[in-house]
């Protein structure tokens, strides 16, 4: 087999057949196939698709390319959740300690903060001590003694994915429903759980601008799930505007425990219960929708969100005092605010410019090795909907460098839109795939 | 400027600018462009194409990627000719003496076969002690000797072709026009020519297989000559099956010294007359083209082409007696002959499978690197339209190793239709574009 051979038949249109793509992915996996070569591969795979077969069979070398987690020593329906990504997309700092304490494990594997988009790994390592970077052992351990462990990609773990990302990072070729999903789908198999909740992102803020590539995203993810013996669904969230009001890794920490304390944004509450309950009803804790919405509003209403946050929070090396002393979280003393220009109705709040004044700031990152700021962030101070009058707060922003923050508020004065009509609400969440 | 942008760019369809393309050219040539950002790039250019100005650009900043040779102590209007490459193209060899005979100075600067077709500069190997990688000094006194230069492509010779053209080969890129296009105009364009003559092969054993492409890449070429101020016309011509009656290259070469002496095959006298007298009008020393048309003639009549070729092997340090005694050429004793399977009209000798038989025999190469044996190769007894009886000879193999054979003979039986009427006649020269 050659590699240019197959190559030459996906940018004709064709459809690779399974030991093709075994050859391909091992190739990159063991470095016998130039780089140049898959990112060629890569882009011919971006412009001319792949069928579910081949995204499904692409998905699966990938999974063999590196370990498949053995939880089976752990009683109970593991379920994970996974996000595609948004601007102030904190749910899982929510939802893995509410579906713990109702009894469904939660080993969940994520990411680090990439573009305009956050990460679980970043938001965690706001918290004093807390250690991401567990072995497989040290997972299974804490999954055990709290029912959830939050961590990075182990190496073991698809690592025909990191060397995938890493190129496709730099060559242009992220943007393909069959790679992405591969991608995810990939690790998540891989972490060894029995079901998956996955929250597509559409719009501004998200990988997918349209809801018609959102929901093209989300049967493509869940078809790979299914064929793969992991009880998959999805839900399509709007992500126009940033989810809640932080922006930014120990602000989105203070608001994810405020949500376990009972209060909170309305929005990031609705999609953080939606996508706990459907958790619940997979880990099979709860009978139907309703009774798993009940036992999720419980474990709030109860603090028993609350104290197992906390115990993760310990089980991995963290200060867990900073649930009940935010000013144990990294913070910076200065502010600035972006006000409404004129009276009106606040008709758009831009996720991505939001997401991209975040990064400007150091609270994220353009490149996967650069480090982040855990302290700075923006706070949305009003959303879309609101009446505001000239000279109101809308965005504040925490700094720590003035000169980061000049470039930030000329992004964030642009994601400001004032009307003169009150926008028609929209839905927060847009569909389900299942 | 980021790569990745302009990948980006190119990817979703745009024009990329000048400065995008130059930023390109010069990272490619200088090393700072990662391969594999390059290769993504050249996927996306022969998906996505190239507009006639994007293609100038790249040609324009492919020339000044090294040098532009200065002729301009030469006298005489300075003329080259360029095929796209195909079976038993072998015009060259024909067509440079006999313009040079008729006081046309031809700079050449030739390839090698690669895959299928052969390459001038493998042809000209066969002769022994044949120098073509000549200095541009000693390039240019030849030149002032003998009115021609036949050499290989120099390093300071649009060196980011070079680079190109070894990544394409190796990702599925070769095929694309925009890309074939700057990749011959930037070199020719560099050799300092003032007028280019193009031999476009069309059909089953050229680059391009359909006259509509043919066309296309004709246009394309003339229309980066005419910007770079290289007075360009392209042949269209055809290559379903091998020209003349020898594919290998010392069997080339006896072919041609049999037409500078007034014999050789009518289909390699046709295109190489015609080819020439195209040279003579565009070098001003044939006032149209019948009068061009007449030169030419005389120049093989007079035997003062041959005398030329003679002159230019001693030049380059060439064994010139093999122009009376085909013997000093390298040859091999074995032959074996494929013959017609039943009586009919022979309609279809297939120019490919014959190129890729003559690779298997070791006249051709895969790898560029790749050595090959002049002395193998295939000789053509019976031509498309040919009445044969089964048994008839239609193709006589000269190989060295038995087992070579074996595969050469079953591509070559596969080249070889019979049918039972006798096949339309097709025009040689299929177009022009200038």
């Amino acid at each position: 087999m050659r590699a240019v051979e197959i190559i030459t038949k996906k940018r004709d249109g064709g459809a690779l057949s399974r030991g093709e793509i075994d050859f391909f992915v091992q190739g990159i996996t063991g470095g016998s196939l130039a780089d140049y070569q898959a990112s060629a591969l890569l882009m011919a795979v971006l412009l001319r698709g792949m069928s579910a077969e081949e995204t499904a069979w692409l998905t699966h070398a990938m999974v063999h390319s590196g370990e498949r987690v053995d939880l089976s020593d752990i009683p109970g329906v593991k379920v994970d959740k996974h996000s595609t990504g948004g601007v102030g997309d904190k749910t899982s700092l929510i939802l893995a300690p509410l579906a713990a304490a109702c009894g469904v494990p939660v080993p969940m594997m994520s990411g680090r903060g990439l573009g305009h988009t956050g990460g679980t790994l970043d938001k965690l390592e706001a918290i004093p001590g807390f250690r991401v970077n567990l072995s497989l052992a040290e997972m299974k351990a804490a999954l055990a003694r709290t029912g959830c462990a939050m961590i990075g990609q182990t190496a073991q773990i698809a690592p025909a994915d990191k060397k995938l990302y890493a190129l496709r990072d730099v060559t242009g070729t992220v943007e393909s429903i069959a790679l992405i999903s591969a991608s995810i789908m990939s690790k998540k198999i891989a972490e060894g759980i029995h079901a998956l909740v996955l929250d597509v992102k559409t719009g501004s803020g998200a990988f997918m601008k349209t809801e018609a590539d959102s929901r093209r995203l989300a049967e493509s993810l869940v078809s790979i799930g299914v064929a793969s013996g992991v009880k998959t669904e999805a839900v399509i969230t709007q992500m126009d505007t940033p989810l809640g009001a932080a922006v930014g890794n120990a602000l989105e920490v203070v608001e994810c425990i405020e949500v376990l304390k009972g209060r909170g944004p309305r929005d990031l509450i609705d999609v953080s219960l939606d996508l706990t309950a459907r958790m619940l009803v997979l880990g099979q804790v709860a009978t139907d929708r309703e009774d798993a919405m009940r036992r999720a509003r419980k474990a709030i209403d109860s603090g028993a969100g609350l104290e197992r946050l906390r115990r993760i929070i310990e089980e991995q090396g963290g200060d867990a005092h900073v649930v009940d002393d935010y000013a144990r979280l990294p913070s910076v003393a200065d502010r600035e605010m972006v006000s409404a220009p004129r009276d009106g109705f606040l008709v758009r709040l831009d996720a991505e410019a939001v997401g991209r004044a975040s990064v400007v700031l150091g609270a994220g990152r353009d490149r996967v090795e650069d480090p982040v700021d855990p302290a700075v962030g923006v706070m949305v101070r009003a959303k879309p909907g609101d009446e505001v009058r000239a000279g109101d707060p809308v965005l504040e922003v925490h700094y720590r460098d003035r000169r980061r923050l000049d470039a930030a508020v000329a992004l964030l004065s642009q994601a400001v839109v004032i009307g003169d009509e009150r926008p028609a609400s929209r839905p927060l969440i847009v569909g389900e795939v299942r």
